[in-house]
């Protein structure tokens, strides 16, 4: 890895996602809820479920529900539940995918597995799932749990097409960016048009934003898939670069491969099966990591588009979708 | 293992559960359901999905769910859809139970994570479980599903006691009892409650059904951890003899521990602590098993004091409750 590639990174990686003062304490209340969580559950399973929701993290898409709640009409107790229950979901397959990568750091912190092996995890996954499930059962609107409970299956098919797909050297960056959106667009689409299906929008504005929130989830996962390639551990508190050495191929390597010259394509793939060493120096130097970065930014500039239908009154999805933006560009440089 | 505990034992396991004409051609139309679901997934996950439900077994809580939907009224289309979605749950759990123990066979069959690994085990069996709550979601009593998902909590709660509670010689029969109402009687209450809840029962009834399931869940997770201890893998087409190794200590060998006079229940103790070769014998001896059988058979007779409230015109559930008593009384012998 580059060194000058590592230098140009702006940090922390949460510029871009900067809440303004109100969001910020809406956001610490809902922290409460998701930890809160945890005692719902048998006394026994109880502090490994409190464990696993105390990771913090950005909590970006309890911020989208509560960004798109708001220019839906408001902060409202479903809507409040919704932002827990899109979190849980995610955490679920967090603690599922830290198995599965072996990964011993989340956040600076010791993954679960890493403290109490896969076992334990596998079922704290499911357990932390199934809650969110039951949380989504409780509200009023059946079609929320539907939604969920969809973009979840959506989430577990895209990560099974990962896993099925490693060192795959024919997958396509059309494969990729279906796989990513079953894996990311779809819980962040939820997170996006359910408020709107609360507050009883209109359809045309229901639709405009699922599409906003599903463009919006493509382009955070392209932006951490180059963060896992030339990011610093500082920057993300995980263990990175992994993707690489999993035989997970993203974005920028894929479009390096899909446009360098044949021969040049060809060595690349022969270092792949060799086993990645140098790979990423040649990925930037083909363009892969800009390409990648300016894909998001397009992404982007299309929910933008959205957000003329969706309805955004204090400009607030408009500030988060723009700042992002200039983060990415920035990044480029 | 004694050869002569294992003679003694009647076979084939299922000779009590022998459905009669009517639910058998039914049984056979849900089989065909369940196998159907594969085709609603990502075609790149399709497969793995067949796979998994392909693995037949006895379909225990399918059948369950029609007797008491028999019961309730007759067979209706939700009453089929809980069928499938009750399996679905069951099928999703025994993916992940393989991973855990590391289980080569299943039903005669080989694992889904002895074929594919452990990561695309964990997915599947995640995506399963999506998919039954995404089922559960789309049925018009939203009561349902709320259902469904507590009792995916509640097994996930249960499993995570069993894996938190391994090679503790500390445990009590009682632990034991409030594991498996969690692991296993939380789907078997829900299988035999929900057809009254479709069917608008009176409380009474549906409390009743409540009641029943638990039971005979109960019944059924003894009965199959005495089959683990003294059974054979001809019978049960899984590998057995599990429980002792990975540290599960099940009813059996509890009660041996708990009244075997101190001296003898130090040394099955130390025993265990050293590997666990001739335990069984010994429990045995001890009467554990005898007095795990006679357990299952007087939570059985509770199940049959349920019937009465819950109405059981055919006579089917209790036929079925009968016939699982005289098994697991011949059992004994």
């Amino acid at each position: 890895m580059s060194t000058t590639i590592q230098r140009n990174m702006p940090k922390p990686a949460v510029d871009w996602f900067r809440p303004a003062m109100e969001l910020e304490t809406e956001l610490k209340q809902i922290e409460l809820r998701i930890l809160h969580q945890a005692s719902q559950f048998d006394p026994g399973a109880e502090g490994y479920v409190r464990y696993a929701l105390q990771g913090g993290g950005k909590r970006l898409r309890p911020a989208l529900v509560l960004l798109a709640g708001k220019a839906a009409g408001g902060w409202t107790e479903p809507i409040r539940d919704l932002a827990v229950i899109v979190e849980l979901v995610h955490v679920a397959s967090l603690v599922h995918d830290d198995v599965l990568d072996r990964a011993e750091l989340r956040r600076s912190r010791a993954t679960c597995n890493s403290k109490w092996g896969t076992e334990l995890s596998v079922l704290l996954g499911d357990a932390l799932f199934a809650h969110a499930l039951q949380l989504a059962t409780k509200l009023e609107d059946a079609e929320v749990a539907r939604k969920i409970a969809e973009a979840s299956r959506n989430l577990c098919e895209g990560e099974i097409l990962q896993t099925q797909r490693r060192f795959d050297l024919k997958m396509s960056t059309t494969d990729y960016l279906h796989m990513i959106g079953l894996k990311t667009g779809a819980l962040f689409r939820v997170a996006a048009e359910v408020p709107f299906l609360l507050h009883e929008a209109p359809v045309s504005r229901r639709e405009a934003a699922r599409s906003f929130g599903y463009q919006l989830g493509l382009a955070y996962q392209i932006y951490d898939d180059v963060l896992d390639l030339v990011g610093t551990c500082e920057e993300s508190g995980k263990t990175l670069g992994t993707d690489l050495k999993k035989g997970k191929w993203t974005l920028p390597l894929l479009h390096a491969l899909q446009t360098l010259p044949a021969s040049e394509s060809e060595s690349l793939r022969a270092q792949l099966v060799e086993g990645a060493h140098g790979v990423v120096t040649k990925v930037v130097a083909a363009g892969g990591v800009r390409f990648s970065l300016r894909k998001a930014v397009e992404l982007l500039e299309r929910a933008k588009g959205d957000l003329e239908v969706l309805g955004d009154p204090q400009g607030e999805l408009r500030g988060l979708t723009e700042r992002f933006q200039a983060f990415l560009r920035q990044m480029e440089v």
